[in-house]
């Protein structure tokens, strides 16, 4: 059980760093694997997408280790308070991470079906709504490692650009499918990828609310989160 | 701190069918809002619609009060092995929840958009579909109520109908478009509407993994989990 002595206190904060470290690659993995599937997708790259398919193994393997590491932690050091929530909000990170892996890797997995298509303008704007994203989880990922709560905050204001590029790529492709319509197929992939851009600015937003709940103790305010920020078919 | 006298283990079992309660009780809301939405859908009910968004805030507050109980179980009773795995399971089991119910929440509100829309086939397929998966997570969380990994093996065994649900509405749905590009809007709301049952559908296998896992302290095999099941698109 845990007490107070110098000890004790150093070994918490050794599994503590652990942990964050095995989030913080998690992260960056997952950072990675959105950015290389758009970029498979713009290149028709079908090995760097197969590479991506078989790589979120990894991000999925470091959810498992840090598991573990939260079990072990939580049976071994009976951390309380502050020390309790940051250590939940770890093993809740890594849970919403998982799902952006996988959100990547389903990008990454229409490259194939995607190879044969052409002429589709928004294919030129995934990109730059994927490296928003990015960031948003590099950023979000950040604050975390340095228990930023204002930090924090920023990353859920951003999230209104995402929602804003998300409408745009709708609507584009909606009018390109009504004049094109033998592209209905191709630019229905598209518009999941959109999706799954969009959905991944949402849980970068989800992962800022737990470190800001992590570093205060206090739910995000409602308007600090954009709660008004909607997409146009949402 | 945890002790084996009679009085702690009995407070710590009332805590934690306290917590499963609380876990049962945001699943069945979560089952309702799936299959409320799309009887709202089919009925093109905008109050019933504006209803499940509304309660939609309901599971979420059960989802912060389960964590609030966790942190207090931790906290107060610092369980171990079995019971530790079984407090984190209902944690994570509620994330998974919610994240079901804003899928449902999604559904209700393309109802106002969709309203219009008429002729569409695969809307007639869209209620069965729905019927499938909250059935599978009425189930899971059965498997999680009553600790059982077989059932929760069972559910996993189900997804494989709900993709090939999916995937017939996916054909049916852009066949529809090619021969109907006036229709590309509401067939493509349909198609995120059945995109989000097939992920709830997901999401139940997940909470059938976390089940298993609580319940027997191990994986489940690759192969139960129906690991080869795909969607068309996907």
């Amino acid at each position: 059980m845990a007490t107070t002595t110098g000890h004790t206190v150093k070994a918490f904060d050794d599994d503590l760093r652990t942990l964050r470290a095995l989030v913080s690659e998690m992260g960056g993995r997952a950072e990675a694997a959105v950015t290389d599937s758009l970029e498979a997708l713009v290149r028709r790259d079908l090995d760097a997408a197969a590479r991506i398919v078989e790589d979120d193994k990894k991000i999925d393997a470091l959810e498992a280790e840090i598991e573990r590491q939260v079990v072990r932690l939580l049976a071994l050091r009976a951390p309380m308070a502050d020390d309790l929530r940051e250590v939940l909000a770890a093993m809740k990170i890594a849970g919403v991470v998982e799902r952006m892996g996988d959100y990547a890797k389903n990008i990454a997995k229409r490259v194939t079906v995607l190879q044969d298509a052409k002429g589709i303008e928004p294919l030129s704007i995934l990109p730059a709504m994927g490296r928003l994203v990015s960031e948003m989880l590099r950023e979000v990922l950040d604050a975390f490692a340095k228990r930023d709560a204002e930090q924090a905050v920023e990353v859920c204001r951003r999230d209104r650009a995402v929602d804003d590029f998300y409408n745009s790529v709708f609507r584009t492709l909606l009018t390109h499918m009504m004049e094109n319509p033998h592209t209905i197929t191709a630019s229905t992939h598209l518009l999941f990828i959109a999706k799954n851009l969009e959905r991944i600015g949402d849980h970068a937003t989800n992962v800022a609310e737990m470190v800001y709940f992590a570093a205060t103790g206090r739910q995000m305010a409602e308007r600090s989160r954009g709660a008004n920020s909607v997409t146009t078919e949402n």
